[in-house]
Order: C-alpha cells, then sequence, then structure tokens
C-alpha cells in the first residue's frame, strides 16, 4: 500500500460534473489500497471572477486581502469534492491551508512554503480517509491567508508530497503527458515515459507549460517522484525523477525540442570595449522589471562592442525606449529591437556525454537554411534564436535529427 | 469617541457598487473619530449559489463541509470591504471568524458562540484601523470551521458588541427601523424611536423580520444597545433597549401590532377529559418536528375536551395525518384542519401595567364584525387568531384603537 498526493487543476474540477469524476477517480484509488491526499485548485475561472472584483474595488488590490479573497476559490472545491466523495461512500475530510497547516512566509500573493504539519492528515489517513486539501494557499506566522501565487497549486502538492513522504506526487491536467515536443507542431511528438527534473525544468521554462518551473524545482530538491498525466484519459504519463534513477549511458541524447514564441531581440551597437559595459546596458534593463533571457556580446572589427539579448514580446517598446537612453548616454551607433524571432532549444541529460549535440543541431538546421541568429547553451541545453517563419520548419527537422521521432512510449 | 459595531447584511453588500457604499459609510463615522467593527454576510444570492453546488453533490451535503463551503461567502465581502476602504484611503483589516476567534461549538451549520478572543481586534482600533469581520462564521475548538445558520451574521455583530463592550451594535438592513405595524398593511404605522429587547422579540417571532430573534436574544442577555437602521437612507433607525432605561409610566401600553399569515389551525373535539389527554395529543406532533404555536383547550358541555393548535401552514397536511392517527386511537369525535386564518397580536410592554389592553383588542375587533377564533396571552402580548380576510382590516383598527397612529417619530 502507497501513499499518493494527486493534484487536480481548475480545468479538472471546473464543474460539478467534473468534481464527481474526480472523486470516482479518487474512491477508485482508495478501493486498490493506497492512502489518498488530493490537492485541488479553485474551478476554472472562479480565480478570474475572484479578482475581477477586487479589481472593481481597487486598482492594486492590497494583497493581504487578495489573499482573504482569492484563498475561497480553492475552500470551495474542497468542500464539494469531500461532498462527492461522502455520496460514493468514501469517507473524506477538506483542509483549507491554514487548517493543515501549511506555514508559509508572509509574501502575500507570493508566498513561499515553511514548513508543513502532517499529524492531523495522517490521523485521517489512518481512519482511511482521503485527505483533501486546498492548492495555492497556506497560513503566516500571525495567522493571516497567504497564496503561493498563480498555478501554487502543483507547488502544494509537492510539497505536501515530500512532507508526507509520499510514494508519488501525481499532477492531472488536460494533457497525457511531456512529449519530445509540442504536437500541434510536430505530429510525431512522442510521450516521453520518463524525464529528469532537470530537462522538465528546461522544457518547463521554454513553453511547455505543463508544470509550474516552481513545483518541478521543489520536487527536484526533495526528490519527490512526480508524475503528469491525464484527468481525463487513461494512461501512465510521464514520470519525472532525479537522474541517477535512469541509465545515462542507454539514454539518447536529446529527450525533446522546447520552443518559445514570445521571444523579441534588442540590439545595441558600437559601445565603447571597455569593462562593465554590459552592466551598464542591462542595470536599466533590470530596474525596468524586464527579464532578459539570452544575452550575447561581440567585439566588432572596430573595436566597440555589440551586445544583442531577448526579452518577453510583450516588453520590446517598454525596453528599446530604455535602450534608447542608455545608447544616447554611451554614444552607441545603433539601438534596434526585431519582434520576429522565436527561440528553439533542444534539451537532455544524456548530452552532457554526447559532444556531438550541438554539430547535429546547427547541421540539421543549415539543411533547411535556416538562419541563426544568436546561440546560448548551457549543460543539457542548446538554445538558438531564429526568424519565427522557420519555427516549425525547425522543430521538426530537430525532432527527426534527433531521432525524437521514433522514441517508444511505454 | 465611542466604540460602534456595524452589521450590514447581504443585500447591503448585494454588489461591488454597493460594498464601496459601505465603504463611505463606514469611513465617515471613523472620521467622526469613531472606532467601527464592521460585521458582513454574504454577497446576496452567493450563499444560495453556494448551497445549490453543494446540493448537485449531495443531497443532504455534510454539515461539516458545508460549513467550509459557505463561509467562503463572507470571506469574500470582508476582503472586498477592506480593499474599498483603502481605496478611500481607510486602513481597514478583515477576520473569517475562525482569525478572530469565534470560538463556537461543534454543531456545524448551527453553531453557538462560546467564547470571542478581542486582542487582535482591539490593537487594530488602537492604530486606527477599521476591522471587517466575517459574519455568521466561527471555529470549534479542534479548528474546523462553523457556521451559526441563517441570518447568524446578526449575532455575530450582537457577540462583538458584548465581548468589546461597544457602546451601540448597529444593524442596517433595508428598512428604516422597527414600526408599529408593516406599513404594506397600514400606510399610518410609524417608526419607533425605541423599543425594548422583550418587545422586539415578541415582534420578531410574529412576523416583523427585522432581526434575528437569536440575535435579539443575545443582546437583551449581554445588554448590548442595539439599532435597527437603513442601509440606503439616512435617519436615526430604532433603538432597542432594556426596559429600565425606558420610564414605563410615560409609555403607551401598546408598541406594535404584529401579524402572521402563515398559520393554520388543527382541532381535536370530543376526547375524554383525563389527566394526560393533552399530552397524548401534541407528543406525536412534537415527534414529527412539527413546531406548535398556539395552543386551546376546552371542556365541551358533553364533559369531552376539545383541543386547537396552530402550526405554520406548511405542516398542515402532514400535522393533520398525525392527528387523524392520534384521533383514532383516542376515539375522538372529529378532527379538522382550517389554512385561512391568521394571527394578529399587540405588543408592548406597558400593558403590564395597563389592565384595559384586552378589553379594547377586543372592543376593536368587535366593532369591525371580527370574529375571534381563539386567543392567547403572554405578559406583554395578546394574539388572537382570526380568519385571514380580516387580517388587514384587524390590523388597521388595532392601530388606531391603541392610538399608534399618532406617535411621533423623532
Amino acid at each position: 500500500m502507497s501513499l499518493i498526493v494527486q493534484k487536480y487543476g481548475g480545468t479538472s474540477v471546473g464543474t460539478t460534473d467534473k468534481i464527481k469524476a474526480v472523486a470516482e477517480k479518487v474512491a477508485k484509488f482508495r478501493q486498490q489500497g493506497h492512502d489518498v491526499v488530493v490537492v485541488v485548485s479553485a474551478m476554472s475561472g472562479e480565480t478570474n471572477r475572484l479578482i475581477g472584483l477586487a479589481r472593481e474595488m481597487q486598482e492594486e488590490p492590497e494583497a493581504r486581502e487578495m489573499d482573504v479573497l482569492v484563498s475561497t476559490g480553492e475552500q470551495v472545491t474542497i468542500a464539494l469534492l469531500c461532498m462527492a466523495l461522502k455520496k460514493l461512500g468514501q469517507d473524506a475530510r477538506s483542509y483549507t491551508g491554514g487548517q493543515v497547516k501549511i506555514l508559509t512566509d508572509n509574501a502575500h500573493t507570493k508566498a513561499r512554503i515553511l514548513d508543513i504539519e502532517t499529524k492531523a492528515m495522517r490521523a485521517d489517513l489512518d481512519q482511511g480517509r482521503v485527505v483533501v486539501v486546498a492548492g495555492f494557499q497556506g497560513v503566516e506566522e500571525d495567522g493571516n491567508i497567504t497564496t503561493l501565487g498563480r498555478g501554487g497549486s502543483d507547488t502544494t502538492g509537492v510539497a505536501l508530497a515530500a512532507a508526507l513522504k509520499a510514494d508519488e506526487c501525481q499532477i492531472y491536467t488536460d494533457v497525457d503527458g511531456v512529449y519530445t515536443t509540442d504536437p500541434r507542431v510536430e505530429e510525431k511528438a512522442q510521450r516521453l515515459e520518463r524525464i529528469t527534473f532537470e530537462e522538465m525544468l528546461e522544457m518547463a521554462s521554454l513553453g511547455s507549460k505543463v508544470l509550474q518551473i516552481r513545483a518541478v524545482e521543489f520536487a527536484g530538491k526533495y526528490n519527490v517522484p512526480l508524475r503528469v498525466l491525464s484527468t481525463f484519459k487513461e494512461g501512465p504519463g510521464t514520470l519525472i525523477t532525479i537522474d541517477e534513477e535512469t541509465d545515462t549511458m542507454e539514454q539518447p541524447a536529446v529527450s525533446g525540442i522546447a520552443f518559445n514564441r514570445d521571444e523579441a531581440k534588442l540590439t545595441i551597437r558600437g559601445v565603447p570595449d571597455t569593462p562593465g559595459v554590459a552592466s551598464k546596458i542591462l542595470a536599466p534593463i533590470g530596474e525596468a522589471n524586464i527579464e532578459v533571457d539570452v544575452i550575447v556580446q561581440n567585439l566588432s572589427a572596430d573595436g566597440t562592442n555589440d551586445l544583442t539579448f531577448t526579452v518577453h514580446r510583450n516588453e520590446l517598446t517598454k525596453a528599446k525606449s530604455v535602450l534608447q537612453r542608455v545608447g544616447d548616454e554611451l554614444n552607441a551607433r545603433e539601438v534596434s529591437g526585431d519582434d520576429s524571432v522565436v527561440k528553439v532549444s533542444v534539451v537532455g541529460v544524456g548530452m552532457r556525454s554526447h559532444a556531438g549535440v550541438a554539430a547535429t543541431m546547427f547541421n540539421a538546421l543549415a539543411d533547411e537554411n535556416i538562419n541563426i541568429k544568436m546561440i546560448t547553451t548551457s549543460e543539457i541545453k542548446i538554445s538558438v534564436i531564429i526568424d519565427e517563419k522557420y519555427l516549425e520548419l525547425a522543430v521538426r527537422s530537430l525532432h527527426s535529427a534527433f531521432d525524437l521521432d521514433k522514441v517508444e512510449a511505454s
């Protein structure tokens, strides 16, 4: 008999009928002899409805009161799910974040979990009850309600699994696992049976929005086996585990092709080649709360510097006006922006031991005459910035070049 | 500077605009130098929406989970009201029942308040904050959320006023006070400046649904000055106080005319005149969870007994079938029911010292040829059961007979 933490997101509990379906799924696990702790989000649409009400009150609603408000969303779901379970004859008990209690710091609307009390949950499990916990929320030292920020229910699930030393944390979503790339772009995309936390982090941050990055980090840190699977379709999903459990030698060099359409590129040319110039350029961008992704710096033939970096496409105008100001101060030759670029990446822990991955990647793109505008690499990822019109072509040719079309789904 | 507890019901906070209006009202009191604790209900319709969701899950939803569910209604309102207050520049802080904490017994959906902690609220008030508390809810010893049952927000207001030793508990409703009778029946009805707790109890239980009976009892017990006034219309409302504060000698004998349209009358005739016969008749009614209101028993000319009592009109069919069974067992001559009766009452602490009230009442009804079917009296109330077609006529003639048309509103 194992202890499983299951997390169901807003879409999975979006209607009373869907909540009943989740109850049946949970009850079945109990009948198979597993102890089950369920984490649920607010019914889809509810959090946005509440935020809408708040905005009618105050343009920037007070963070403490925002947490009091939006935390009601999950509180509704836990009660309804417990009722549905009881209706099926399965005893169950609901807990708000404060009742568990999930202790957090006091950073309202983006709190971090500090500690979780497991005593009450264990007592319920020992009595054969299903424990249903409100995701996304906690309580700080002084008893104020906090929330973990959008999507934080994944984090609640993983944190509970870690605290309870659960055998597995199952994240139910509307996809049936993690794929080698987005099936909407490459229909040959294959569901991965396993993926490492590190790979998942790279895949997630690059746009495969299956899981909250924070939840994956958390799972990796506490070594909680994480499984992504579908609420609506039977199947084993994708297991996300630490590297040790997989045999790196046997593993393909590349696990997947990720991409991000939201990139925009900024370039500043002809700035003096003096120490600290990169910081002079990027510090004002950071001060304007603009996140920078890829950065490339090169010395020009004339001895001045060119610096290129990417930001989220929505921030291009803001970033460009900051950069223009900096450019004037530094007597830069030119400041330019380009919002028609995308990032494509190959990800895989296997590439650590396969020197040829970069060569294979660049060759595959060259074969299709796709010009690479920027390159950036990490230990388990190589990313290129290319013209957005080549996105689909690049993803498909890389998917094929790394033999991902043939990955066998279990 | 005084400490005022204000309670706003569901209609008063039914929309975001109405919540903003309440915030302005509250902020104005603060500006006048008063300390203010506000108790709010769920936005009108919200509690019913939540109950509807629960019923989709379970025919008789689990009481503990019901409380988890419906308590979210007030939690939404406290957050929104605090935001609206902050928007006006008035610092405020929200508290759920559990956060205050309002300690109750564990009778879910109908819990009773045992104790209230005032320390945190006092600290907030000392810092110039408005304290906003979720009505209708509390927490029991083990940290489970409880609710006080429908309309319990009035009780929360009174209980907080008692615990904080507030100078006044103001209950804001959609009427501007307590009237000598229902203005829809008698347009000459006058707003009472004052009324005693006892009178208010009789008025409330007789259908003047301005205040929760339980809240009035609570206010009387802890001697909390209670004021009923309108959210939407300026005015002093009606102050509900203990008898001592008013000069009984100066007071009119009768404060108001109450009535109840929901009565139905049941009669059982010709049962043996033996000790315990009334109990044999009424016990099965009580066991069927039917509440009995007025009871009259009379010895007939033939030495057998006739017993007549009233129940809520909705329960007539059920009560009659129980009574039929009892009648068969007792060899009763006849069992009959009548759902076209109403109860009209004159209420007033002044009648204790005015023997003539009953005579005046019966004369006034006789003058209009209204036949009295039953009479029942208490220390500060005389009620008659009459045919429902005479209701309006009876109320108007009694209103005039006791000079209530001339009560001066302050």
